[in-house]
């Protein structure tokens, strides 16, 4: 296994804290609600999936000390937990997938004492890392047998380990593919303005000693447009309905460079980053960041003081752009719409 | 004028370090033609107007304490100044265009005293600064009447008076719209990996009380898709025959996103920029730079040690997906071939 991102242990969440890779390898020990929610903010814990455990955890931790003699009270403080974590970051869909979760369990245990409520919150989150190894495991197992031998597949921002509780979900396809004995060389796009791939998915991919270049983001084009990629391979932080994808800022770009020069387009996601609620796109609402996030890297000023910035952490891909989603149930291709709501169907009536 | 890039004052050229930029507004003096050259390479001065008259004077301060008694001696002098200075940097044309111009002059007063020469030689760099600003004031002139009221223009790279001897060529256009009293607001791309965009552009456009926002270069498609850019305005390092565009890394990005938009995607060039013995971009050296402007912000290192980079300075646009070219002689629409053989074969015989 790549790396473990999220871990219980001695009744406290570890977290790789992600902002201060390459340079050091250092877990948050998270006790209290606050801390995982700045977690999340400032991308400490990052990635659709793993967001989305860590705030399982966060509900928990915003629980657990709880004094509630009756389930009103309870849940009230759940509620409460609920609408605070909500506000941690907008568009990744498995945050409010996973609270959902979590309050579906309280529901269910409502006639139970708060103790025992509280075990089994504990119980799913933790439930939730496992799955999440299986789930990225059989998306990975998919998605592998769309890339073959000497395949060079270019990735985005990072959908890997870091990203989910440990295996990933785009280069969960490549750690496949390369166990099954195929060599895949990656690009990777540094994804401006924090770095992700520069920093997360190289550093990822050398721990698995799979070759890697990086590019910068403006470099993508012209790599494509030399034949050198033969697939390019990214995440989701929410499907719609019809599979539009909102992914990191920079995603849709490359989806009109891969349409442009006819490289196949693979979107990753596991289900619970799809949002049957959305028909299309336009209504994921879009993340805007901190101007600093693009004037400054690190400590360092790379732009005069007073100008205006915009930094939309996302973007949304048409799905008219993707080639096909990659699920732990299986590949979907176009059309989309149809397909999506057959799974999420039987994803439901499970 | 924005700026004073390169101006010659007491017996040596001066030019702003932009490397410097924006923290700093420093002149270098430049007296030896090894100092030109590693300012040329490092990107002290850059842009292909500005590499061309510094390399112009490069040649001068190669040779100007020559104690050639013959023309045969001090042209030898003047050809290795001149195969040197080539090495500095492949992709720009201007540096070409410039040497050939200063040995054109030498030749022309081949029967007169070697101190003769040197005038000449001086007086021919000087008059490139004169005629760099006409030139980009005239290119301005003609691009302006591209751009309405109101207009929201993206641009990449540093295509303005730090690319010129003080005025711009795509930024020329922009002064002279504004100058006419039109509202002109303008996105920058930052340009990784060495921010001109967000170090220069944003700075020189301060300076004129522009409107400016600085975006991330992968979010340029984004911005497009939301309808909230009118054009799109570039400069170019080298123009093929056909009408195809070498320029910063990037570019060809760009113009896909135009074309893919039904947005215009102008290119600033001034004559001296175009390369009538290129019949496409394909035979035009791209420039590859170290890894180590990828993996590093100035001091500090944002990618693993140990891993493959791949940078190249440039990249060609096919002029497919140009809308029109810009110069001092008038504006350049497709098809382009012929329109730019007959501009070229105007300008020898003028």
């Amino acid at each position: 296994m790549p790396v473990r991102t999220i871990a219980w242990s001695k009744n406290c969440l570890k977290l790789i804290d992600q902002t201060q890779l390459p340079a050091r390898l250092r877990y948050l020990s998270i006790r209290h609600i606050k801390d995982l929610w700045c977690a999340i903010r400032t991308l400490q814990v990052r990635g659709a999936p793993a967001i989305g455990i860590a705030a399982a955890f966060g509900m928990y931790l915003g629980v657990r000390h709880s004094r509630a003699k009756s389930f009103k009270t309870f849940h009230r403080q759940l509620k409460k937990a609920t609408a605070y974590l909500a506000t941690a970051r907008p568009t990744a869909v498995n945050l409010f997938w996973a609270l959902d979760r979590m309050n579906s369990v309280a529901m269910k245990y409502a006639n139970k004492p708060v103790g025992t409520i509280k075990k089994h919150l504990l119980r799913e989150a933790i439930a939730m890392i496992e799955e999440d190894h299986k789930v990225c495991k059989a998306l990975g197992d998919f998605g592998a047998s769309l890339l073959k031998d000497n395949y060079a597949v270019l990735t985005h921002c990072n959908a890997g380990g870091l990203a989910t509780a440990g295996y990933g979900t785009a280069l969960a396809i490549i750690y496949r593919a390369v166990e099954q004995g195929r060599r895949i060389h990656v690009f990777v796009d540094e994804t401006r303005p924090l770095l992700q791939g520069a920093r997360l998915t190289t550093w990822e991919l050398r721990q698995n000693n799979i070759p890697v270049t990086l590019i910068c983001d403006n470099m993508a084009a012209w790599l494509l447009a030399q034949r050198r990629v033969h697939a390019i391979l990214v995440g989701a932080d929410r499907v719609a309905a019809n599979g539009d994808i909102a992914n990191k800022i920079g995603t849709y770009n490359l989806a009109l460079l891969a349409y442009h020069h006819h490289i196949p387009f693979y979107v990753a996601a596991p289900l619970s980053s799809f949002d049957g609620t959305r028909p299309s796109g336009h209504s994921v609402p879009i993340e805007q960041r901190q101007s600093h996030e693009v004037t400054h890297i690190q400590s360092i000023r790379i732009a005069p003081r007073g100008i205006s910035v915009y930094n939309p952490a996302f973007d949304i891909t048409p799905h008219k752009f993707v080639t096909a989603i990659i699920t732990e149930k299986g590949i979907i291709r176009p059309p989309f719409a149809k397909r999506i709501q057959k799974l999420l169907t039987c994803q439901v009536g499970q």
